[in-house]
């Protein structure tokens, strides 16, 4: 037997804080459509996928609002939805959420092909800081604009029409703790959707780290990650120049063996496809990665017990 | 300020089951004098270094017992203990050890350039089954010779001849669970030292996994857990032929943005050395891994509270 899901990342080139919201959605309902003539019937779009990301700025409250979806869908983004259904397309999207009760979350969403909400996330680790950096041309104000995400790690089981996947989201930052990867295999995760906006360079100077380190570090913790909880991974960036701060590609569909089978090779719009087999999982979760067979709990408590860093002999961290 | 050690991995070639102590004993000395006289302080030998990789065969208790070490150092391995004294050079080797109490370990040590041994580790992640697989040719009786590890994952702070390095162990398979080097990175570990000896190929055939597949499995493991625990890692081999079964190279050096800076290039005893700054973990511990900034841990209970996979809906795993 195998479970083959066709899977695309859409990965997106910049979005200028300029651009018009209908000018995105055209771009993304574009990619969407690449990806179905493909036969792709998952496509997985970046982390605030509607929006330039606006973090880099201290923005005017009422400026800031414009960011946020109040509902999803909404009559904006409601042609995606529509396009999506009529291709027999889900798809996997971030946007800033604001609730009801004006809590404001970087979430994410999977979409079914029928059009159905199949599951929501919200991101968990947010970088950045609360205060802007005096003088800074740019910021990063993700745990000002964003409550910590209050839900935990779910899994959706999707239906026939993509094999029963078991299926996680993760949104940028998020990637690089591998104790998000491992809530999420815990519940069984077979195909992982990420979408991010990570920095090429640090946009106010100083940088020690190149956009080619910051590509390999983000393909190499998709891969790891991948192989470590054998599953699917979907990874797929904004990228590119947003109003003179660097976004990093490197979208990449990688396997259970945390090897990449599909790359985008631009900066820009561009879709990637490959097959899926979820079947490939089994391997890795009944042998090498057999959790009820190997994990060993009670030796890992520090990693509930503790946030911050301990020394072995009490010195300050 | 820059804290460099220079470390060296002593990558062995194979060690057949015919092959004296003695034999094996001037091996590691050679590469040690090696090590050395290229400038290295600090020198990683292999899991079990002293001995073939015994777990492949179900043996009887009489020849079992020769494999393991009821103290250490002991007459047979003094002479490694006494030239690395000698020399001003530390090292770590994996071992199998036998406790007065007639436990049974697979342990690693290190010993610290003036002679006195630092830390101990025993292995928590052990593969392979109790029970023999029935008619097969070779097998992995790790979980039938050894205990479980008990003593959690200590780390261990160097004096000053290693610049006060906060030092964590891992053994083989460890290497591949994300717990395994939290647990340690949460102690504030900046150097890593981990043997192995990793199956090249499934000896009894019937394999799904190729050696250089395996080989990178081995390499990434170590390159994404150093980078998402800004951390130095030595990772090195028993590799080659061991009487019909194969073992993997690939050992490598790796600095904490997770990138190879020493790899060896064949199956045999090779010494590959780097420059290993602690002071580059600064970067990651304090930025993107700031552990205090940014862990969320009431998010990662199932990571401690669960050992298998428990399905979101409550299905069979």
């Amino acid at each position: 037997m195998s479970r083959v899901i066709r899977v695309a990342g859409a990965q997106m080139g910049p979005t200028q804080k300029a651009d018009s919201r209908s000018a995105t959605l055209d771009r993304m309902i574009a990619l969407l459509e690449q990806a179905a003539e493909r036969g792709a019937s998952l496509v997985v779009f970046p982390e605030l996928a509607f929006t330039t990301f606006f973090p880099r700025w201290l923005l005017e409250d009422a400026e800031l609002a414009t960011y946020y979806e109040t509902a999803m869908p909404n009559p904006e983004t409601q042609p995606l939805f529509d396009r999506a259904r009529a291709l027999g397309v889900g798809f996997y999207v971030g946007y800033a959420e604001m609730t009801p009760q004006g809590e404001r979350f970087n979430s994410s969403i999977i979409v079914a092909p029928d059009g159905a909400i199949l599951g929501k996330y919200r991101k968990i680790h947010l970088p950045g800081s609360v205060e802007p950096r005096a003088g800074a041309r740019f910021q990063q104000l993700e745990k000002r604009y964003f409550e910590y995400g209050d839900s935990g790690f779910p899994v959706f089981r999707a239906d026939a029409t993509w094999h029963g996947a078991l299926m996680g989201m993760l949104i940028c930052n998020d990637r690089r703790w591998p104790e998000a990867w491992r809530s999420l295999a815990l519940q069984g995760m077979e195909l992982l959707c990420v979408g991010y906006n990570s920095a090429a360079y640090d946009p106010n100077g100083g940088d020690t780290e190149s956009a080619g380190l910051r590509t390999f570090h983000s393909k190499l913790v998709a891969q790891a990650n991948a192989y470590m909880n054998a599953c699917w991974a979907v990874a797929v960036a904004k990228a590119g120049d947003e109003d003179g701060s660097g976004l990093v590609g490197g979208s990449c569909i990688v396997d259970p063996n945390g090897v990449i089978v599909a790359e985008a090779q631009t900066l820009g719009d561009e879709v990637i496809v490959a097959d899926c087999d979820l079947d490939m999982c089994v391997q890795g979760k009944t042998k090498m990665f057999n959790f009820e067979a190997h994990r060993r709990p009670q030796w890992y408590r520090r990693i509930t017990e503790q946030v911050g860093v301990t020394p072995p002999d009490g010195d300050a961290a």
